[in-house]
């Protein structure tokens, strides 16, 4: 038997199997980036009982886990293999689970005029008689044509239920129409409750939902959640190769997605006092591995060259073909990719804040392990897509962690005695770094010159905080002492910690860089920055800037706008409208492809530099830390 | 243990249970009309072993069998419940046995252009670079959008297979249309095999598949069998009255009849060595009750004043959501049907014979448990439905049997001696009369004078073959004695079968002689009769004019069309341009109901007679018998 504590969920314990694969088995969620490689070291556990029953630790084991890390019992998930079927205790630590997360759920809302895909029409009908024997579903066509200047289609759930609902109703009837095209649902007299609808912004990490209101427009309800593809890798170009391992496994993150949105969709429901039964439209967003593993179609052509989607333009699923627990007549409207990496969600980002209608030229920074960029106005927009990777999110990092309860999220150096004062979510005893606080990290110690404008740390500043660890190959630095910790041990941010988030921000930058060189626009030309994700919200603006991830300009033209693909995703619940203007700029919109740009490489490496080589692109920065 | 002999399969004896309910769950098929109320006295069974483990006879039992039997160990099946889960041994007569039956599967076959509803298209597409990142689908829908003129849709399964097939084929790909509108299935590379398609013809009795080959229209093979909701109801009204006694039993008998289906699919399938998968296409017809019935949609309605159905128009419902096995991405086009009972397999009757396109007037009648009767002319055409009831199918008569092995089809009485002369299907010794030998029964002792015009027994005619068994309340004529049969017992004709086929018939003319008199027509004036129906091939056209099926005309002008319902199924499968004709026929043709005509009960009544109470319609017999 093989137990995992603190949670005490049990399963038996087969020999051949690694702790991670019964943990999923069991739905026990551990971090695991590298999809179960050995490789990324994250998916650590401490085995509190029956280490005698498990394979001896691997050569990436002896990596990654200390001398004394492997006597107190350390052990990472995906490389311990049991032996024995015997009784094993494992216990995951906090860093290593998965725990519940802050996500943005808000987002800017546009006024839109409501026009949404489905409607309700109550008709009355003539009872048959021996004289008129028209079929009930002639009746009831003839009915909505007369009524509505149209004759739709019947789907084959309402098919079934019509002569049911006729006679219940007295021959009174309420249609459910979709696109003025097909009646999806029919219910018995006059139905009061209105049509309902959802939005889902499928992240790589998250998953948010609205339930709304579709008479009046009313988000009624959110919900969200981890994306449960995470067990599974937690990047996008992990769970490709996880899909291209074996067949069953595009069918099986399909269907854990799906599983965690119907999950959202119970919660909804709840929450308002609905069934699923009740809700009759969907919109979804997502970028395009997202995106496509939601539809069940193998997104593993998009990271191989020449990328590209199997499906770019918008597409109306049944419901029930994907999978999604709903009006069994209902459709998903699954909105338009842009090409690559670059999906739905940009899609929507696009549309939320509203960059196709302005006149002045602004840029839109979508942050996520895979940050899109737009930039344009109502003329031309250009995207591309950032392999920003998940740093920026706590991963790759020494004492990284997502932005959960026990994150420090805000750091400020004193750039007198060099000492650090942190926030942590939830007040409570830190036990990790998250994004935002990474970035304030390296932030404040190029202010406070504890590290240069390459990213080295300074050799002759002086403070305890910054040492070198026996036997480590880089030095560090003391973020929270060991006696201030939940883990007891200190929070530091490592040499390669600053490099990982060199990297991420030079990606960023050189995404913006070659956008703006591809439109011809300086910095200044650029009168609005809106960052958005559901991280987005966390990062300071100052930090973020500081290391360069964004050119220099005035922090008031930088506003964050939370979470727009899931307001995007709304937008087009509420309006057909929407949904056509997506599909325009789905073709409009011009995708540049970063690995073929012949300056890519050099932007690249000059973007590594703090804030950049060319150091006089930042002269604000450049009177800050007095250069 | 409950043994079914002579089959040999074993079940259970679950106390409480019919000996019909476990015959059910096994799959042996019993013969009942009744649905099991015990009121036609068919599911006769032997008992072989362990008698004392039922209950005692019923009432019903009581009345349907003789004391010898009942000694001998029958039961009825449906009244014969088990007590004790002990071993009980059954024997089912070859009368109560559903063997495969004579089935007719040819029809007329018109020659009309092929066009039909799904055409495959091999197309070489360019492959995606750095600069041309087109998605998949974009990719194949603009190519075949550049070389047919139109950009149909997806279907999800097709969607889902596009990047492999695409990268399989190399780029070259060959996509199945339908209707133009929608691609369904796509291959790899150029694909040799045609699409192929079924017809169905879901009759009440019967099933009729047939394999095309949509290249060139060919039947490649063809197969048929028992509808296995036989053993729910013998017809339509006692199906649609277990539909009505749980809600579960319109799923079953739905189930039953698809599984069926997809049996024939297999049948054929492997006739000619192709996979249920390279079926892209199907057409079904079938009467209102089968037809709603195989879409899942209850037809009680139906049979219940005033009569509307669920759907007429045509329908066109994926496979996959009625549970067909067949390609999945494909679509079944159900034929429209008209009204009350009359349905899709009138309208394939119709357009098979080209009733709608003749300058003179025809009629059509196709005999079944229901008959549909056509009358009319490229002007107008008019339909009834007669309930018939399955005498015409040898049932609800005392020795009548399907025309299966062992049934005498054909009779001859010697005028003289009023010897009795038979054929046999199958040519073994006789179990029983099908129902081409009834009406030959009747219309020789019409002719011989065995019986008057009112059906009833002459009294001054001397044969040992015309007698009364002691207690009985009829006469009966001994059609084979017993030591000429195959139960060793007297194959008789009673008074009461006489009345059965009486009342059968005079159902039939009513209905032609009502909708003659709704068009103004004289016999004379129908130039031709068709008749149709999986038995009509077997019945002998003078005989069935000796007792007044259908009006006096030559019989020359009387034309057996075969299964003309499965005739029209197939037409509507090689073309769009049937499909639009039925749909329109379906419109246009009038329906009378019979039942509200106020002259059926007169009508009615004087076609009881044998050939008719005014015998005048009637001078070709009034001649025959000497009148």
């Amino acid at each position: 038997m093989l137990v995992f504590q603190p949670e005490g969920k049990r399963i038996k314990a087969v020999e051949g199997k690694t702790i991670l694969d019964l943990a999923k088995a069991l739905g026990v969620q551990i971090r695991s980036i590298c999809g179960g490689h050995g490789t990324c070291g994250k998916c650590r556990v401490i085995i509190r009982d029956g280490r005698e029953n498990l394979s001896q630790p691997s050569e990436n084991e002896l990596r990654f886990l200390s001398k004394e890390e492997l006597d107190e019992g350390f052990r990472l998930a995906c490389q311990a293999i049991i032996l024995r079927g015997r009784e094993i205790i494992v216990e995951i630590p906090p860093e290593s689970g998965l725990s519940r997360q802050r996500l943005l759920l808000k987002g800017v809302e546009r006024s839109i005029a409501l026009k949404p895909a489905v409607r309700r029409i109550t008709i009355r009908l003539k009872e048959p008689t021996l004289t008129d024997q028209k079929s009930d579903v002639d009746r009831l066509l003839d009915a909505i044509e007369s009524k509505v200047g149209f004759r739709p289609t019947i789907s084959y759930e309402a098919l079934r239920n019509i002569p049911r609902v006729l006679r219940e109703g007295e021959w009174v009837i309420t249609a459910i129409l979709w696109m003025d095209r097909e009646v999806i649902a029919v219910y018995p007299g006059v139905r009061d409750k209105p049509p309902y609808g959802v939005a889902v912004d499928i992240g790589t990490t998250k998953l948010a939902l609205y339930l709304l209101d579709l008479d009046d427009g009313r988000v009624l309800a959110s919900a969200s959640t981890m994306n449960p593809q995470i067990s599974y890798g937690e990047d996008v170009i992990s769970r490709i190769l996880y899909i291209m391992k074996s067949e069953d496994n595009l069918e099986r993150l399909h269907n854990v997605v799906v599983g965690a949105v119907n999950e959202l969709i119970d919660e909804v429901c709840s929450k308002v006092g609905i069934k699923p039964s009740d809700i009759h439209d969907m919109t979804a967003v997502g970028n395009t591995a997202m995106h496509h593993i939601f539809l069940n179609v193998t997104p593993k052509y998009v990271s191989l060259s020449p990328y590209p989607a199997v499906l770019r333009s918008s597409v109306d699923v049944r419901a029930k073909d994907v999978g999604v627990k709903m009006n069994r007549g209902a459709y998903i409207h699954v909105l338009p990719t842009v090409a690559g990496f670059v999906g739905a969600d940009a899609i929507a980002d696009i549309i939320a804040t509203g960059l196709h209608e302005m006149e002045d030229h602004a840029m839109l920074i979508d942050i996520g392990t895979n940050t899109e960029i737009a930039l344009g106005n109502k003329d031309q927009i250009t995207v591309c897509s950032c392999a920003s990777g998940p740093a920026f999110e706590g991963a790759h990092i020494t004492h990284g962690m997502r932005a959960a309860t026990g994150a420090i999220e805000r750091i400020w150096i004193n750039p007198e005695t060099l000492d650090v004062t942190y926030k942590t979510i939830g007040d409570v005893k830190p036990s990790g770094l998250c994004g935002s606080a990474v970035i304030d990290a390296v932030a404040e110690m190029l202010r406070t010159g504890i590290i240069g404008l390459n990213g080295s740390f300074n050799s002759d500043v002086d403070t305890p905080r910054l040492r070198r660890r026996e036997g480590a190959p880089y030095k560090e630095f003391v973020i929270a002492w060991g006696d201030e910790t939940a883990t007891g041990k200190d929070i530091v941010v490592t040499q390669n910690d600053i490099r990982e988030i060199q990297l991420a921000k030079a990606a960023v930058y050189t995404g913006i860089s070659i956008l703006m060189r591809h439109m011809n626009l300086k910095p200044l030309d650029v009168k609005r920055i809106f960052m958005a994700g559901a991280f987005g919200n966390y990062i300071d603006p100052q930090s973020a800037r500081m290391i360069g991830m964004y050119p220099d300009v005035p922090l008031n033209r930088v506003k964050f706008v939370g979470n727009t693909a899931g307001s995007g995703a709304r937008m087009a619940l509420l309006s057909t409208d929407v949904r056509a203007l997506a599909e325009s700029l789905s073709e409009r919109v011009e995708y540049v492809e970063l690995g073929v740009d012949p300056d890519f490489q050099d932007e690249f490496v000059k973007a590594i530099h703090l804030p950049h080589r060319e150091i006089e692109r930042f002269p604000t920065l450049m009177r800050i830390i007095g250069k």
